[in-house]
């Protein structure tokens, strides 16, 4: 097999057999492939996609490049949950408890990553004393005996998926969309999951900025899902403005202490409701959407998701006390309002820049170096089509270093723009996709 | 400017810039720019194309990426020749000493390369003694004098294309119209030359199999030598069988002794004409193509191309006897006949193949570093159209080791096939292609 070969199919289109994907996910992770044939590789599949088979069998080439996690020895159907990316996204920190005190186990490694905020992993950390590492035995332990464990991940989980990602991020191969969904839907399956509930973001946001390109990626992912037998459905919501009130690390964990505790964001609160309710069927014998949805508001109403995430953040070492004391989180030293320099509907987000804003006053990673600030980060509190009059706040900006605040204002009122006419938000849920819609 | 910006853009389609391209040639010739960014690009622009000051760009920043030749102490207008590349194409070996002997410098440099046969300097060295390697000033100096000089290539000319062809070659991107077209113009255009006359290849022996794919890199190619006032035309040739009855080294330089004495083979006899008749009404005051054509042929019945071709062969210290006395040419050992297995019309020729006949009989080179047998190849008795009776000879193949005749054999029976019908050869010259084409 020659990857000369291989790439010249490519280019006129053909499908590449399940030997040959193999053969070139493992040739590459030994270092055998070189990164300029693989990159021209990758630019022919941006011109001339990927049909089901062979996402499939990149997807698992690349599952099985690395450790996979075997979670056999925990009880119960492990449904993983998993975002692609937005800004204000906290939805995690809200559906696993919600799930784990129905009696869904949660078993969860996840990366820290770049981005505008921390990660799942990272926002927890602002709970005093929350550990991320934990043994193996210790984390299957954990999940049977209280159902839910969030840890960093200290796996080698898809190796090849990290190398090509690399490789995409530099030769602008990033943005197509079986090699998106190969390499999300990879990790999940080298993470042991059963079944598997994607949130697809779309809009200004997103990976993803219009719907059909996200019907198309999430299409792609049950389509694999259903191919590789992990039952996966995707809910495609709208991220042209960010999620909820709250961008940060411990401020988003405030958000979600809000939501478990029945009082949070009316949009945040729906999606985390539509992921959980979706989780727990799947996990469960429920097959009724409206009674798993009545459960779920049940252990919120009852208090018994909060105390959950009271029971995960005491486990790994955490305070838990702060799940009902949140103003303890880490909190930053200043702020500073952000009003509107005129009347107006708030007519469009470009919410990228309100991650950047973010970025900037400290609450991401910009390299893998960088150092996360839990404590900044910003509060919205204009929703897309809410009428605002000038002067009126529309946010509040949180940094430890007063000098980055201008910065940060300059970049956020940048990111919006003003209607003289009344503007609709867009619907948060646009759609959901399941087995039975790539069966049609 | 970021490579990474400019990958994106050619992706989408845009044009890039003057400044993109000299950027891109600079850098990747400095070794700064990573292989697999460039090829990445090189994908990009594979699916995408270039627009014609794209090609021409490139074209100019690859050859002022090491030394151009001043060729302006050489009296007259120095009009180069060039071909795509095909299977017996021994015209150089004619048409440079017929222009020459009619007052037109000739003052070429020619890399060895690699092939089915040796280039022209090692086609060359067939004559005892004869030498390729001339100092600048005698270069200079012989060309004034006799008008002529056929020397291997000491300058460090176009290396940017160099390292970008290397890379095409084993990432699929050889084969996109610009970017060869660049690739050929732009070493012309540092070796000096004050006009072009380009023989494109067109067939099963050629780059570009079909008339329409030879017609548009043709037409590239007189497009950049009009943009960059260098007058170019384009002889569009078939390739879909060998060129003239011989392949091999030795044996080509006999055929073009048989050329330039007026008893060619017809086909091959046309072409030399179309392309001398061309190149010398670019370098003289001629601008009718029947004048030329007439004092074309005046100097080979004459015998004083031929004349000139000794004069050549004695000035760079070879025996020029040999051209008055070819049978004193190197000669193999051992030759075997290629008989016919049936009846039949000849319908069709994978040259390519009669080309690998060559390369297993000794004649060309597979790596830099193979040696050529320059006695060895291939005598060719039948042209597409004609008919033969089986076991009528069709071929003769030369060998100096007898045990590659069978393999050598085998592969040249395999590249015909046979008709019980009537079959027509393709026309020799489909298309001439010259500034007033492109006006149009």
């Amino acid at each position: 097999m020659r990857m000369y070969d291989i790439i010249e199919k490519k280019k006129q289109g053909k499908e590449l057999s399940k030997e040959e994907i193999e053969y070139i996910i493992r040739e590459y992770s030994a270092d055998k492939l070189p990164d300029y044939q693989v990159s021209a590789l990758l630019m022919a599949i941006f011109f001339k996609g990927m049909t089901m088979d062979e996402t499939v069998n990149l997807t698992m080439a690349m599952a099985n490049s690395g450790d996979v996690l075997d979670l056999s020895k925990i009880n119960g159907i492990k449904v993983d949950k998993h975002s692609t990316g937005g800004v204000g996204d906290k939805t995690s920190l809200v559906v696993a408890p919600i799930v784990a005190s129905l009696g869904v186990p949660v078993a969860k490694m996840s990366g820290r990553g770049l981005g505008h905020t921390g990660g799942t992993i990272d926002k927890l950390e602002s709970f005093t004393g929350f550990k991320t590492v934990i043994s193996d035995d210790d984390f299957i332990k954990q999940v049977n005996d209280i159902k839910i464990a969030l840890v960093g991940q200290t796996a080698n989980l898809a190796p090849a998926d990290k190398k090509l990602y690399a490789l995409r991020d530099v030769t602008a191969t990033v943005n197509q969309k079986s090699l998106i969904a190969s390499s999300i839907m990879s990790k999940k399956i080298a993470s042991g999951a059963d079944k598997i509930v994607l949130d697809v973001k779309c809009g200004s946001g997103a990976f993803m900025n219009n719907y059909d390109d996200a019907y198309d990626l999430a299409t792609i992912m049950v389509n694999i899902g259903e191919m590789v037998g992990r039952e996966t459905i995707a809910v495609i919501s709208d991220m042209n403005e960010p999620l909820g009130r709250y961008v940060g690390n411990a401020l988003e964990v405030k958000e979600a202490i809000d939501v478990l505790s029945g009082k949070g964001e009316e949009r945040l609160t729906d999606l985390c409701i539509t992921l959980a309710s979706n989780m727990y069927m799947m996990g469960s014998d429920t097959d009724s959407y409206d009674l798993a949805k009545e459960e779920v508001l049940r252990v919120i109403r009852e208090g018994k998701a909060l105390d959950k995430l009271a029971e995960l953040v005491k486990t790994q070492g955490g305070d838990e006390n702060q799940v009902y004391h949140p103003e303890t989180l880490p909190k930053a030293l200043y702020c500073m309002d952000v009003l509107a320099e005129q009347d107006g509907y708030l007519a469009s987000c470009k919410t990228s820049e309100v991650g950047m804003t973010s970025l900037i006053l400290g609450g991401g990673r910009e390299t893998k170096e960088s150092e996360i600030d839990l404590s900044v980060g910003i509060r919205i509190d204009k929703r897309l089509g809410e009428h605002v009059d000038k002067g009126e706040r529309i946010a509040v900006l949180y940094a430890n270093e007063s000098e980055k605040l201008e910065d940060a204002k300059k970049r956020f009122v940048n990111a919006y723009t003003f209607s003289d006419t009344e503007v609709k938000a867009e619907p948060l849920i646009k759609k959901i996709i399941s087995r039975k819609d790539i069966m049609a």
